[in-house]
């Protein structure tokens, strides 16, 4: 294992320590002065970013690629604002989340605490550098990023703004620390928990770094592998309201993992098919459906057995006749990804019976699966989105970047 | 991997779906359904318990181990009493855990759900059979129990009264399986997952199995390695107080996880050095300690470096004094095992220091660390302790054997 990132691990694993007990005011301000000291050196971050953005451009790379890396005032400017966002949020360490008393007197108290040293590892999205820092740094956690290649030298220009607010708040700048090196090994290192300093790994990007990362870890993962969420239009569904929904859930943003990728109709409600599919396909979105949809709009295109299992994060949707309630239940059960399913009904019955047996970390009746986000939700921000069912599920905020422990007051209490 | 253990987790995986489901009073009527079983069948258990033990007492095994694996008449009506008990906590499937409304009027709730599928790995003690599978059942899991080779006869007939409740109560008999092969790979494939069909993995056993567990485990493992417990005796510690609480997180029972294994006292409270050194060794307790113990009392033992980190589970206790809460906090972050550590003292500050900065699943404020079990927290039954950082941490009792979703009720939101 490479020598510098043990280092790393340790000094996380110290800093961790201290930040566990910092104070809140303390940590507002580092998240203060890291706002203020990107807003000193916003030009020098933009020529860190426009020499990323030449190396990259020269290189053959996806345009929504060179999107993502790119910034620019607007960027730069929402990246401190983000920072100042985080400060103006509850503290979630030393939260009581419960309390009881014993029948000896004994009081038990369970109270939120950090978890300690939390690994990022992501693309060449330099704005990550400060979100997940910020993140990281409000809920107790030591950070230690890994961010893509391409954008190294515009996060290690954030990464230096991060630290030097920090210092000027008097806590341990090993709190958030970036890897030097752009070798892959570096991140297999990550995913072993680098000698036991690493508590968690938290991937953000795409489907294969998400894929590698759950593949090869040994210490525990939030993430999620893809969002394949539906919308199932009940028998009982007000029309305005299933097409105002679906075109949202679809349509509203197609890349964000909450989009919608495969509309559901109930077969005795055949009436809708036509409004929902000529919304869809007139707001630009390709239709692929089953032999019910085609027959009902030339336009619609023959779906494949794929598709179901398919991710497009583009304005490509499936849609399937179903046979109610259970059918639709069964399709999400066998397709989705247990990210965010929707069901749109007036049928209270029928909405408790989806919200209940739909096995996913976000089930919504009458509204739109984009709202599977943490802002959306009130957390204030999120880090991602977590499909798995350990400890955090849903969209991760700094509540769910916590963990907790026993605080037990006695008077001298023994068991007998 | 074994074809047999691959039908068995796709069966557990079935079984979970319709359990995740099964009501409230169909998981109780199975339950005592199983109690009653296990009474009627009583003959058939203790015959293969006579069974396991003329073979175990054949090889040339601990008595501590033989104690474990041997059944009687009161240790089956145990069992059987264990599993009305579980029968009657309250249900903590379905728990509201948090609820709150957006501005946009969506209410969001946080609902307990079940986890899935549980692999439980132990040794050859037959209650844990009826245990997990109770305690799993009640949380809506399902379960695949993997129990030593030397109590294969005892937990096979065990189980067979447990599926016989299962199916007297309508339950998929696959709720609860055994796994029928004594070969070590089987736990191999456990602790990879079972090609995914099992979600989460709780060993209960000596140091050498959850080792191991947590070593080659590829899913999320609730277990703690050992508990080397401290109680801090502080300056302002009330004597009889520290005494008592002392005695009492020794010797109680000294083969428990929440034992205390390390006494620190106060360097400027040696008043209490004696009387404490006294009350142990009187009631049976070697002490090992540093120079000021050894000038106080002739009959304590030297202690060596590797003391510190050493689980005795048994009548031996090693003992440092120290300079203050803060050494106090260093020793126990050196050298304890993040389980269970606790403070004496009548001093509210230095209390809350301690509750604050020692980083364990269960810190207390004059109380005996033998209060770390699940029963004595009120969660009515453990299936054992957790030290790990995520999901679970200290008793996992049935509501920590579940996770949660978020359900939001809308009224026709879309994202804007």
């Amino acid at each position: 294992m490479n020598a510098e990132l043990i280092t790393m691990g340790q000094n996380a694993r110290i800093a961790a320590k201290s930040l566990a007990l910092a104070p809140e005011t303390q940590k507002n301000a580092a998240l203060l002065a890291m706002a203020k000291a990107i807003r000193a050196h916003a030009q020098t971050i933009q020529s860190a970013n426009d020499q990323d953005m030449a190396s990259a451009k020269s290189k053959d790379l996806k345009s929504s690629f060179i999107d993502r890396l790119a910034l620019n005032a607007a960027r730069i400017e929402a990246m401190a604002k983000g920072l100042e966002d985080i400060a103006a949020l509850p503290d979630p360490v030393g939260r009581l989340l419960e309390k009881w008393q014993r029948p000896n007197g004994m009081e038990i108290s369970r109270i939120a605490v950090p978890i300690g040293v939390i690994g990022i590892i992501y693309e060449s999205r330099p704005n990550v550098t400060a979100d997940a820092g910020g993140l990281c740094l409000k809920s107790g956690n030591a950070a230690i990023l890994r961010g893509g290649s391409d954008g190294f030298a515009s996060s290690q220009a954030i990464i230096t703004c991060l630290q030097q607010g920090l210092t000027e708040a008097g806590l341990d700048p090993h709190a958030i620390q970036m890897v030097q090196t752009t070798d892959r090994e570096a991140v297999g290192d990550m995913l072993t928990g680098l000698g036991g300093t690493i508590d968690l790994i938290i991937p953000r990007g795409g489907k294969s770094l998400v894929a590698r990362v759950q593949e090869n870890a040994r210490v525990p993962v939030f993430s999620h592998l893809e969002g394949i969420c539906h919308v199932y239009v009940d028998r009982d569904a007000d029309p305005e309201m299933a097409k105002s929904i679906v075109l949202n859930a679809k349509m509203r943003r197609t890349g964000v993992c909450g989009s919608a990728e495969t509309i559901l109709i109930d077969s005795t409600n055949l009436n809708s098919l036509k409004p929902i599919i000529s919304t869809l396909i007139d707001a630009g979105c390709e239709v692929r459906g089953d032999a019910a949809a085609q027959n009902t709009d030339p336009r619609v295109k023959p779906v494949t057995e794929e598709d179901w299992s398919t991710e497009y994060l583009d304005a490509i949707v499936s849609l399937r006749v179903v046979d109610g309630v259970d059918a639709a239940i069964v399709h999400i059960a066998n397709y989705g990804s247990q990210h965010t399913d929707s069901i749109v009904t007036a049928n209270q019955k029928t909405a408790e019976k989806f919200l209940t047996e739909v096995d996913s970390a976000i089930v919504l009746h009458n509204a739109s699966t984009q709202f599977a986000d943490g802002g959306e939700f009130g957390f204030g921000a999120e880090i991602g989105i977590a499909t798995g069912k350990m400890h955090a599920r849903g969209p991760v905020g700094v509540n769910q970047l916590t963990t907790f422990k026993y605080q037990i007051r006695g008077t001298g209490q023994t068991r007998p």
